[in-house]
């Protein structure tokens, strides 16, 4: 397939330099502000240019999204509300008559019935396993079960606030020291909002809500609007050694069953299967007839996430 | 999708009630000694008069395979060497350009290059989720991966011999005490040595190295004779005290790394993730790029594995 990336953070950048060893060739790579366009896209320069330079090619962005490409792949930074400038390269992408396939949970936690409506009117298809849960392969397997097959999900969807509470649990430290070291480390962003009071675990859970409400054909577009977070920024250190007395400890779990979707800080058992520690990820999946699965692993990361975006465009089917 | 079901164990029956709730119809269902065939089978009427009468039908099991579907679930019982009758049933199915789902695990562990060259002939395609894991999404998760980014698998692939080691483990009791428990609770067979010898997590682990070596283009069809197994039988309960002591517990592993295939009594940490607790497996894949993903869950059972085969039906092309 004919690959044109969009965004070339951690995940984008992955994706462009793993393409070759799947299969694929980069045709189209573009930031915010420049776009390199070429039959055969030479990455490491254009990967290059955007390290010394702070571009990746000479082109305007629009240019990558107007290359010859079978697959856009969508991984600009997720943004809440209208989900720009992701959804309108999803639009785009499919008026077209190209697949997509997002890294950007923006598009199909904000504005799930639209792309939806989009894709029935295209011949390309839209895929998302990397929006949840980086390399865990958790939509494919919904989808090979069959949506209506699984009756609820829940689990560990962000590695920072993980990190955060096993390191609370393990050390006796206070939640504003452990930030501290995590932000050190580069497991937590200078803003660490985001990832701390639960906002992308509850963008991950509506996804999930909204995949799993749409084979139950009673899909209506869940958002962000629609989940309870609670984050873990007020869970005290005293919570985690009491915890730890009754031999359970905290985790941030988000939870979808039917159409509620919550995600907060819960008592889970110590040693059980969803106190995953440091940045792991696990999401448990209730069927109806297969009992429960769970399936855990690197929740985040550039190669991590790009492999599952790269096993979405080898799911793809081809196009004319 | 026309469903003919040989074999109407535990997971045969599974199937052939599921079916119609997957959108599939069974159109033939056959035991060792007869059959019934109908455009529209009454499953329920069918599995009655096996109960009653030890039939499923009026017909010789002959003419299910003769019938006109388009899948064929081979859930017969697994035999080794020449894995008969189920390698034959497939070589019938494709022969007549038919797809074949096994739950049976002796055709690709036994003549795995012989049911690739008969598919490649063939308008149909072989499937098997069903043969390793019960529930457990693991072939087509390597699947989706690509095999060549797999690069070993590990786990605990026979809930039988699990059972016993945890509840050892638990109670502090001995091999042959916790196997007598065991075969009262149907956990495990009057005659276990295919499960406490370790043969039945080989034959996964076999079918798991067929797999992964198929996809690097060095498959050269491993069977049983290639894998190095030592059963659970003489793992004396003080093994699993003194490995308590060590923070650890004993688990019989298969592993797949390369070429080499081998099941074993292995220890591995008391709360880790292969420690499995019961009747339930886990499998560990290693991936070039995506870290080690984890999946869980049950590893046998009927509704459980005909989930499997179910998902299988449903990842199949049309025919024609």
């Amino acid at each position: 397939m004919k690959l044109a990336v969009a965004g070339v953070g951690a995940v984008g950048r992955s994706v462009a330099e793993l393409a070759g060893e799947y299969g694929h060739t980069v045709v189209a790579l573009a930031d915010s502000r420049s776009a390199a366009v070429a039959d055969a896209l030479d990455v490491e320069a254009a990967l290059a240019e955007k390290r010394e330079a702070g571009r990746v090619g000479d082109l305007d962005p629009e240019a990558a999204l107007e290359a010859d490409y079978d697959v856009l792949v969508e991984a600009t930074p997720t943004t809440l509300g209208d989900a720009e400038p992701g959804y309108g390269h999803v639009v785009e992408a499919l008026a077209r008559d190209r697949h997509v396939v997002l890294a950007n949970k923006g598009p199909v936690a904000e504005r799930y019935d639209e792309v939806r409506a989009r894709e029935r009117e295209s011949a390309g298809s839209v895929r998302f396993e990397a929006t949840v849960g980086g390399a865990i392969p958790v939509l494919s397997t919904i989808a090979d079960l069959g949506p209506g097959q699984v009756t609820a999900a829940r689990g560990v969807l962000n590695g920072t606030a993980n990190f955060i509470l096993t390191r609370m649990a393990a050390e006796g430290l206070g939640y504003e020291h452990v930030l501290a070291e995590a932000q050190d480390l580069g497991v937590a962003e200078a803003d660490p909002s985001f990832d701390v009071e639960g906002t992308d675990a509850a963008l991950k859970c509506v996804i999930l809500a909204n995949v799993l409400n749409d084979g139950a054909g009673a899909g209506r577009g869940f958002t962000l609007d629609d989940a309870e977070v609670t984050g873990i920024s007020d869970v005290p250190g005293e919570a985690l050694d009491l915890a730890a007395e009754d031999g359970r400890t905290i985790r941030l779990i988000g939870e979808v069953a039917g159409e509620r979707i919550r995600v907060g800080p819960r008592l889970v058992p110590e040693h059980g299967t969803l106190a995953v520690s440091g940045t792991r990820n696990i999401v448990q999946l209730e069927t109806t007839h297969a009992g429960r699965l769970n399936i855990s692993g690197r929740g985040a990361g550039g190669p991590e996430t790009a492999t599952a975006v790269l096993s979405d465009v080898g799911r793809l089917p081809p196009l004319e």
